[in-house]
């Protein structure tokens, strides 16, 4: 007498989570700094003081009751307007306040996203890239739609453009593309973009009805050197942004992010009544207050990345000098490694041995790779350092 | 190539926001303080003091990587605890802080519950008590269940008996009470609570399945004189609580509250791993980190309630004086006052000439009837005064 679905996912947990909980306890067991967690994207660097500042300021000067209270249910309109003025003067985006809508961070952008697009009629199916985030499926499945998985090109992972023209059919309503990417850390070339776009335009045609792109952006401030993610508004018109605060401004907990519908859609203000319907039906009244009046204090900040960046360089050179095969991330705090046994499940127990808590790959759809999620100090990646040396000698892939 | 049902929620909103977007227009054209808004039940008094002081104390003392980061999916425990505490001190409520889940209002507290207990498989229903808030039937729809309404008796709107009877059926999954209720402001006696879980334990012998009573509480804490809520874990065995700080702490637009699923349950294990399986279905992956850690700060605490009082009996009295016809409210901040045309919106409309702006009760599932929120200020209750006199004369019902 309760839905078994539901009670299933609430039983089993994303295997990340499940890591997460056992890295709990085991620290517990042998003390904090012997358990090397790499297993959740918990973002490890401070907030920036502006976020601090913001709120600081908000709390003492504005009047508590339009402070805390209802916003329209799409997020104040000065708010939005603020997001629209920065990515229109950054990536030239053209981007219309009236067309974005906040959320409870980019889980529930990506759900009343999908909600709002299927159609519960009918055989409906949402392509994503692997690998790809475990709970796209869950999210997927609960809105009523099938998941088609294109696994992505190796050592690279670009996109496989092969597979995806075969992937897409009548039944596509939707693509989701994830640059940077979690697990890999993968920002999609410009090349790649144009000819996905391009793929996605002639589907479009030739099964006479839109197929929505959605970016899901909880990294795009996440990037290192100059490397630059192309704002997908720009090359597709179908295009719908699902962005989060959470690890660029290091807020995680605390949901706050945004749904843009591009202006140049051609049933645009159908899509985004259809946004606003399915936050309704869901149970999203509007995105919590004070974090909606702290985004103007912060858009273009983020906590400070060169951390992640200096345990990249250090984790990335480490872990190949002992033999290990990396995708080289470009962006976000991921770092994709090849098990070098088959079953990359028997490989994270292997290492547990040496307290290191890595995520097999299974669930991202890519088997045979474990993910590091590297937004720890730099002091644990240095202590576990010979950790992973041993791990590499169990393997033999070092002496 | 959108969901109709979500374009149509989006397009047409709820009749309370269109009110309240048509009085910030009217407000703009002719003045703020001659528009007399009773639209919406937007917290009139600031939060109190403790809420200011608990987030600024979190803010300067806390690490703020642990302060923002993700919380467990169901909350952090010791919020979860001191929760259960106060909970146990204050109405011998029995709680158990691993059966209480954390949510992002009492929105997300009905729809992740529904989801929970529905079963999607087959024909369910969901009874609630009319009036009954509007949103209700828009959650348990896109939950998958249909709405079976029970009108409550008049003038004091408790529980029509012989109609809940015949009302519930095998297909029965939940039955939803709101006490003190929106938007009636009365409160359901312990003697109607007594009858109503007699009757359906009786049913859950009849079906051989549970049937949950769902009690949702934003207005508990909301009560005037010496009136008393009873405790439903006490009375009822398959009793989920959903909770909100939203009114009784003046933070709706915040979103936070909470789920209790009761101990002596039989299923309690199973309905909250399906709590947990839903709000990760739907995109719920926790609460607001820091207005979580401000709850045990805020336990117990309300803004000024007697605000809301001293408006109940202004405007209460003043109305009846005028020849209305309301019920007197125990709790909550809504009048519920009969319309003296059998059409409420047609009475609506002519409110309007007087600026004001009072809720058609049809959508609450109770047509005749007006909604008046008068969480307000006292000011605008007596500026608005005249115009209700006005309008009981336009109706003659005062000379």
């Amino acid at each position: 007498m309760v839905s078994k679905k539901m009670e299933a996912l609430g039983v089993k947990k994303s295997v990340i989570r499940e890591i997460f909980e056992y890295a709990k306890g085991r620290k517990a067991e042998i003390g904090e700094d012997r358990v090397f967690d790499y297993s959740i994207g918990n973002p490890s660097v401070a907030a920036p003081e502006d976020v601090k500042g913001a709120l600081l300021r908000l709390l003492t000067e504005a009047d508590p009751v339009k402070l805390h209270g209802y916003t329209s249910a799409q997020g104040d309109p000065a708010v939005r307007r603020a997001i629209a003025d920065h990515l229109n003067a950054t990536y030239d985006a053209g981007a219309d306040p009236n067309l974005i809508y906040l959320t409870v961070g980019a889980a529930a952008a990506l759900t009343i996203s999908m909600n709002a697009i299927l159609n519960d009629e009918k055989d409906e199916e949402i392509v994503v890239l692997a690998p790809f985030f475990p709970e796209y499926r869950v999210f997927a499945e609960k809105a009523g739609a099938r998941l088609t998985v294109v696994p992505c090109t190796e050592p690279d992972f670009q996109i496989d453009f092969d597979a995806l023209e075969k992937a897409v059919r009548p039944e596509t309503k939707a693509v989701i593309v994830n640059s940077p990417n979690n697990p890999t850390g993968v920002v999609l070339s410009e090349q790649s973009i144009l000819r996905l776009c391009d793929i996605l335009r002639k589907a479009e045609e030739t099964f006479g009805h839109p197929i929505y792109l959605i970016s899901d952006e909880p990294y795009r401030d996440l990037i290192y050197g100059d490397v630059s993610v192309p704002y997908l508004t720009r090359y597709y018109d179908d295009t719908v942004v699902c962005y989060s605060f959470s690890k660029s401004l290091s807020l995680p907990g605390e949901r706050i992010g945004y749904i843009l519908v591009s202006p140049k859609m051609r049933n645009a203000s159908s899509v985004y009544a259809a946004v606003l319907g399915a936050g309704r039906a869901l149970g999203f009244v509007c995105a919590p207050a004070l974090f909606q009046f702290m985004i103007p204090y912060c858009l273009g900040k983020t906590a400070d990345t060169s951390v992640y960046q200096r345990n990249r360089d250090l984790l990335y050179g480490a872990l190949t000098e002992y033999g290990f095969t990396c995708a080289n991330p470009d962006g976000a705090f991921y770092l994709f490694m090849k098990s070098p046994e088959p079953d990359a499940y028997a490989f994270c127990e292997t290492a547990k041995k040496y307290e290191l808590l890595l995520v097999p790959s299974d669930d991202f759809g890519f088997p045979g790779y474990v993910r590091i999620a590297y937004c720890v100090t730099t002091e644990q990646i240095e202590r576990s350092l010979p950790a992973f040396r041993l791990l590499a000698k169990d393997y033999h892939l070092v002496s």
